[in-house]
């Protein structure tokens, strides 16, 4: 059954692609091998997409900078897929992309496929979903995988380590709120473009654009960067300005990037990195279990009454997991 | 014998003190259900001193500071204990207090007592230690422990997190020097003295301890700070001026978090963070080994390879280690 529908996605068919993520989003035993066996199959295919990060606050015009975006792509005889990446979206009742109305002429686009984030709460599996969603887009034969967030707490450092480029989007924004974005982030970028460069908003975007620009050039050099990268540009996704520019930039800098190894050692780092964090994701799991939190609580209160030490505690609390200090 | 030792603390001899200290700073196995037994025991004597971090860069002149406020405490008839934390110490061949000639009114001094920090590379590790020695001090009998650290990486956090109060010295500066001190370390400040306001340097003093005072205010405020805390005040070691004051005023803080409890929550606070710590740090030891790091290494370059999903070796990782992912 997973051999019929691995063919089904590599054949490229959008049902089969659907169902295939749903299978990698289960956190059921059987579905984990049967996900396990259907991504080594699809891995071998081979087939790579380009893989942009964009991250950007509610407000900045991010739906529409994506059906934009994606339409201008698709016009280029490109395949795109769309996914989110939204640690909030059990709280908040679905992601951005869970109102597809919102995109409805990409959604309905026969060369896009569009995919809301899973409802999770643990950012760790999240991760896991998406670089694995990821996976099966490309095997696809999708061209360009969006990977898109709202950047709430730790979502864009996810989303940056899951993608090979890493776009911010900002709103034309007077004043001091360069500082509102975090200096992590602005390290981070690849691309940074100001949206709504339209009408009234256009002299505030360009201030906002240079302000950006500027703040870029203080950064530490980046040794993936060609010289005079990271940009800031202006967009304007409602009147479709900016856009190929945009997409220019960021093919420029992806062909850089592959010319002198950039772009695969920054796969493999990704890899390597992912590999790390479920290994330790795992070894920390083994505190989640029920039992286990009934024993950290009972310990804990013990430490703060005075009663055992942090490190007595400590010791009886990895006895009873069945694995000892070291 | 242990308990011999631990009679001896308690009666505060210092050369107890000192093998005890050797003691808990011990690696060994043995050693270390010694130093449980004993730690159990000089805990159940219920007294406790005032925790005091201090935290500076070379240069700012920590140890004279050290010196002229530690004879200032003697001086008040209180016995004053030194410790370090150096995560750094292996490296520079030894923490500043290694060079005890640097203070040597206080090494001197007989209700004075300092131990430089242990030769360790692993800040985990040396959390636990200072930890355990803060203990072995304050069952021997001091009043005072200090606590200090250059604040290289990660430093500061551990210090803040074993202390009651957290000191951060700091020298006049011109310009725009304040943002060289991390938003973080402000944040965790409870004081904040600018020492050589003296000579030449006072009128910059006098500018930096404004600087600090007005971006205190502008941080949020703390529930454990009565109104005007925390303060940014002017000292110079070299002349003996303002420590009275600072002392003064880290008595002033503590009995009112004494008065409002937050003085007892934070110790239970830091004890149940120590203790979750160590469990997370048991936990992860078991990729210490050398068979585990080379089989990290060895998944690693797969997943590199391509040969290997990160996820699918990271299972295989968590099988080879006996436990299994969650």
């Amino acid at each position: 059954m997973t051999q019929d529908l691995t063919q089904r996605v590599l054949a490229g068919e959008r049902r089969a692609l659907a169902r295939a993520i749903t299978l990698v989003e289960s956190a059921r035993k059987d579905h984990r091998a049967q996900a396990a066996d259907m991504l080594a199959h699809l891995r071998s295919s081979g087939r790579t997409a380009v893989r942009i990060g964009l991250s950007g606050t509610p407000g900045v015009g991010k739906s529409t900078f994506i059906e934009t975006f994606g339409m201008m792509l698709l016009a280029k005889g490109l395949k795109v897929a769309v996914l989110a990446v939204d640690p909030s979206s059990t709280r908040s009742g679905g992601s951005i992309l869970g109102d597809k109305t919102r995109m409805d002429r990409l959604a309905r686009a026969s060369g896009a496929f569009i995919r809301p984030s899973p409802s999770q709460t643990h950012l760790g599996g999240v991760a896991r979903r998406t670089r694995e969603a990821v996976t099966v887009c490309e095997a696809a034969g999708y061209d360009v995988v969006l990977v898109e967030t709202v950047g709430v707490g730790q979502s864009e450092t996810v989303v940056a380590e899951i993608t090979d480029l890493f776009v911010l989007l900002l709103a034309p924004a007077g004043g001091d709120e360069l500082q509102g974005v975090k200096r992590g982030i602005m390290e981070t970028a690849d691309l940074i473009l100001v949206n709504k460069a339209d009408g009234d908003l256009k002299p505030m975007a360009t201030r906002t654009c240079a302000d950006y620009a500027g703040a870029l050039r203080l950064l530490r050099k980046r040794v993936q960067d060609p010289p005079g990268y990271p940009k800031a540009l202006m967009v304007s996704a409602l009147q479709d300005h900016g856009l190929d520019t945009a997409w220019h930039e960021m093919q420029a800098l992806i062909d850089w990037r592959r010319t002198k190894g950039h772009f695969a050692a920054r796969r493999q780092d990704q890899a390597q990195y992912w590999f790390l964090q479920e290994v330790r994701d795992g070894l920390l799991g083994h505190l989640t279990t029920p039992a286990a939190q009934h024993d950290l609580h009972r310990l804990s209160q013990q430490v703060a009454a005075g009663v055992l030490g942090p490190s007595e505690a400590a010791t009886k609390m990895l006895m009873g997991l069945g694995v000892s200090g070291t």
